[in-house]
């Protein structure tokens, strides 16, 4: 665990984080104004430097987090294709939206102005790495590569997880800084375990938005602090959720093996440390569903014990292992082998759905290898199950295509619970793409209306700005009219990538 | 004043905004699933039935509010195009902005899932209808137009400036919905003047998100009510600013006459009570500037005194005046005749740049036909003006060709001030049109990422949620293979509006 780890680095002082706050300032005013292409640049380089060192970066995130080789390559791999897709959406151009109304000189009782709108960055950003992605979602990862594509500077708060392998990305960010041309702080890390040292970060008046991946209680506090500032910025923090996973009763009784090892595999990968990680699994009474769960559980049983990514995620997954066991309504639970120590076993519970709709403690997150197990009676119930839900980041409906057909008042629910509604298959694996969703309504995040992951997460880091009647010369290239970068404008309300003539 | 009013609509109880709330939830389960035909016919009647009411309408606002008619008629033409505007967005349907990402089955190490995503309505809002917007900014104005547009219900607070004008639009609202076929409670208007009850309408769980224009703080009032709620929902707040306008050296000596009369006129506009009025002038210490100062006196000095929207804010003006005229950094001061009661005269004050940027109460919003001029020793003091300015909606930069590109570093100052930057014109008037950003940085606005005017408006009641492998059947319209209304939406990365093969 990180906490007999050598690496010990230095808590930030007060200082420290305000003189890291004001040289973002300080950087934002040249940073915001390089082109596309020199921004682009400086990921390409910071992914290529991370390539580069791979092997270091894998060996110290393994011994840091106890995560696995192979998922730990797979995530640097994730990390630097995140780099390069923002450094291709800044290289097309296409992303800043712009919007272009002409002037209507003739129009009656006033002439209409020329108006033309783009998206800009907000200012420095502050990014709190997550414990469970050491690469993907931490120094270099979506909310940086995001917020410094938008134009944004960043200050990392580095989790106390993993904090060599912070300091070993930063150290390849602070190097491609002066290679690619650009300000000193456009960049810098801190770190710290103290809470009041977080909200110093976030209530600096030079931090104009915050990305944060990590605990509901955690992006709480930071929220609340955010709002409550003199000048209140936006936050975007993803706190988790349970990923109702809704198993129709086609599919069951066809694949109930194919489905217990596809769902448990799931719900174990990683020691159940992801965010989408499937921990509320709804199923209707039947012998196929008892069948389903007893194929589950004996993936559950055979689940080797292992070591989670930091102490006191160990101690949260006990405390909420211990309170579902103290909990009378939860029937027969299975789990893997009791095991000493620092080391944690999988878990699965079952309730009924009455029971799991009078008790609301049974929604909240567990993070880690755990699963609740809901049969309800009929599908009128699991309608009320999937209305009796907080916002989620993800949820899925497994079915045939009968039983999907046949519950579309289910998937329509669905809908106003989550980001992401998958079909037929597992939520872990998000994939970064321009469609992509990795967001929800509270409390899977403290703002519905953004994603973490995929292109449209630069969109966090920006808000629309508009010139009326501004002179060509002083307007940003994306919106004169000879649009020299080809890129693609609304103007006059039709999409187009041609000059305005 | 409505202070005397014979109008006097009964204030809501707590259990009528709890009803109304309940009643928009409910609504928003049919509501929400109607076709963008459906809901465009909607605002097209609502549009209709106003445009019927016309003559009604304005003369009972022009009681409630001293508008002048030109002004209310002009208005409600605005209002009405509004409606239609948003009827007309959903009608050609591309405004959900779909982005489409097909699969890829045989990537490796795993295929490639099918991943779509598009906008869909937050839920039930509530929208807090403006002072000295009777029609364009209340019951059926922007906020209720594009939260409509959207997909959400909305439980409309009247503002107490004008609760028969509202009650005669609501009515119209409410006959508007059985004709179209829509569920009861998809619109509600209640009116109160307790503080209390508006904050028990933005605490109501079934409420989603808020729009609302008025004073920083009653706006920041709904704010803090609405992040501190067991789920936080979104407030669109525009809280008015004091729209700067910067006067560069050549174009004072060019124009003083024609500025001066551009500007007083637009500062003296329906007594000065827009959200753009520009309260704040910046020049450069100059012989031009000191003729051009002696002429917008005389625009002020001879102004009509007037009466106000309501005893509340006429009391507010007569404060920030006062205030100001205790203020000894404060120059020569101007204003209209002297008046007795509820009259006001316009007021014009000035200072120098250095005893503007010591002085932090200087740079507030006093709502009215008032002025505060700020003398620049040099370019370089008027840069640091600029960036000593809160948030903004509207920054104007008046100039001639020579001036505005000599002064780059300003106007580049200003994109970071505000959501719009004004050349060589005043700030009032704001085009409903797809380019416009209506909107700024706190105090400005709550949420500097939206804007309150244009078609953008209606992404502030949406968020994007995404199908994964969602079966052809169970997507909506707009992310079908066959895409049958032709929308425009961005497939793997490009932009059409075909079909996909």
């Amino acid at each position: 665990m990180n906490d007999n780890s050598v690496y010990k680095p230095r808590a930030a002082s007060s200082e420290e984080i305000a003189n890291a706050a004001a040289k973002a300032n300080k950087a934002f005013k040249a940073y915001r104004l390089k082109s596309g292409e020199q921004k682009a640049l400086f990921l390409e380089t910071i992914a290529d430097n991370i390539a580069s060192a791979k092997d270091d970066l894998v060996e110290t995130a393994m011994k840091e987090t106890h995560l696995p080789r192979p998922r730990l390559e797979g995530e640097l791999v994730r990390t630097i294709a995140q780099l390069r897709m923002f450094a291709a959406l800044l290289t097309d151009g296409s992303w800043v939206n712009a919007i272009i109304d002409t002037a209507i000189p003739d129009r009656k009782p006033f002439p209409r102005p020329d108006i033309r709108q783009m998206q800009m960055p907000l200012g420095p950003v502050a990014v709190f790495g997550a414990s469970n992605f050491p690469f993907a979602f931490s120094v270099a990862g979506g909310d940086t590569a995001s917020a410094l594509a938008a134009g944004c500077p960043v200050v990392c708060k580095a989790h106390p997880g993993h904090p060599e392998t912070s300091d070993k990305v930063a150290t390849i960010i602070y190097a491609s800084v002066p290679i690619c041309g650009l300000p000193d702080g456009v960049f810098s890390i801190i770190h710290t375990t103290d809470n009041h040292a977080s909200i110093e970060l976030v209530t600096n008046p030079h931090i104009k938005a915050v990305g944060f991946t990590g605990s509901l209680n955690a992006g709480k506090a930071i929220f609340d602090a955010a709002v409550r500032r003199a000048e209140p910025i936006p936050v975007y923090a993803e706190m988790g959720s349970v990923n109702p996973v809704f198993i129709l009763p086609g599919i069951v009784k066809e694949q109930s093996a194919e489905l217990a090892e596809k769902l448990a595999t799931s719900n174990l990968l990683s020691t159940g440390q992801f965010c989408t990680n499937p921990g509320l699994i709804i199923s209707l009474k039947s012998e196929a569903t008892e069948q389903f769960l007893q194929q589950f559980a004996t993936h559950i049983q055979n689940a080797p014990a292992a070591l989670m990514l930091t102490g006191p995620i160990c101690k949260g997954f006990k405390a909420g292992v211990g309170a579902l066991q103290q909990n009378d309504k939860l029937g027969k639970l299975v789990s893997g082998k009791e095991v000493p120590g620092d080391y944690i076993s999988a878990y699965m519970f079952k309730v009924s759905g009455k029971d799991f709709l009078a008790d609301k403690n049974l929604s909240h997150e567990v993070f880690g290898p755990l699963s609740i197990h809901v049969i309800a009676d009929d599908e009128a119930e699991m309608l009320s199950i999937a209305a009796a839900l907080e916002g989620q980041l993800t949820c899925s409906v497994w079915g045939t295509e009968d039983d999907i057909t046949a519950n579309e008042k289910l998937v329509r629910q669905l809908e106003l619970k989550a980001g992401r509604i998958i079909f037929n298959n597992v939520p872990t694996g998000v994939e970064v793409t321009y469609a992509m969703v990795h967001g929800g309504p509270y409390p899977a995040t403290t703002d519905s209306k953004t994603t973490s992951v995929g292109t449209n997460a630069i969109f966090r880091f920006t808000r629309a700005v508009c010139y009326q009647n501004c002179p060509q010369v002083l307007l940003p290239d994306e919106l004169k009219n000879e649009n020299p970068a080809q890129v693609w404008r609304m103007v006059n309300g039709n999409y187009t990538d041609e000059d305005i003539l």
